[in-house]
């Protein structure tokens, strides 16, 4: 069973509603759950922020954070997660935020450096990856990554 | 080469920038134009509609707009395009809106009808799709008659 697929066993039964604020990943995590055929029931939105001013506009997230920490940063995937599920709603934010190349690397933070954040009531969780590989791979890794600390969390699969 | 990696080339060269809102596909369509290196240069944001709510937050389109007409409508694929339009700043606003299945569908309005909306300056695009084939494959013609759509607008394919 994919992942997506394990997502709907967790979600739809207990009432439980997601949104997704992705950066790196495109649109993958989002088009991904949705492949699930009645995934309206708990995915309520998802938001592709690609430029600051996007995580900004829908997101909330402030300009000054994005400044002094970078949009590739713990604290930005912690305020997208939060951004998505204030502005939807829903119970849980998920956000996914980094560098997928091949530009835009950096020796502090090189291409494949990706940051996946979750909340969920008051809990607020953030996990730092070093994917290798190229664009797609780092996005399609990043999505599974994603959809896993989901998984993770609901099931108890946290260390 | 991909209708993703031709927009590339018809977007790019001109400076011009592009924003989606995404019903029935589900975030596919920012997904495949993100596949592209580059690609932030142009896009901006996708948004990932799939409740009404969603809809009136992120692109203020119309409650009273949805009830009378639908969310699967000429009126609503108009509205979510200048809806991301305008609330990114894109020259270009492309949108989606339709019935992927299995669920969902009606005698007017079977599952594979699919509405592609496109705005840029003060021209407004609608084309209305009817698809056949599941789920998957309905998300995936969309996406490509999405992606064609601009690429007719900018190189003058419209007929």
């Amino acid at each position: 069973m994919s992942p997506e697929e394990r997502l709907a066993g967790v979600l739809a039964p207990r009432g439980l509603t997601i949104a997704v604020a992705e950066s790196c990943t495109g649109g993958l995590i989002s088009s991904r759950i949705t492949d699930v055929a009645g995934a309206s029931a708990y995915f309520l939105a998802g938001i592709v922020a690609y430029s600051n001013e996007a995580k900004e506009e829908f997101l909330s997230v402030p300009r000054d954070l994005l400044m002094a920490r970078g949009a590739v940063s713990r604290e930005a995937a912690e305020g997208m997660a939060e951004g998505v599920r204030r502005a939807t709603g829903a119970d849980l934010g998920l956000s996914v935020t980094g560098i997928a190349g091949p530009g835009g690397g950096t020796r502090e933070k090189p291409v494949g450096t990706v940051y996946i954040g979750l909340c969920a009531g008051t809990d607020r969780l953030v996990r730092l990856h070093r994917f290798e590989g190229d664009r797609a791979s780092i996005k399609r890794q990043s999505a599974d990554e994603a959809l896993k600390l989901v998984l993770d969390y609901l099931e108890g699969g946290l260390t």
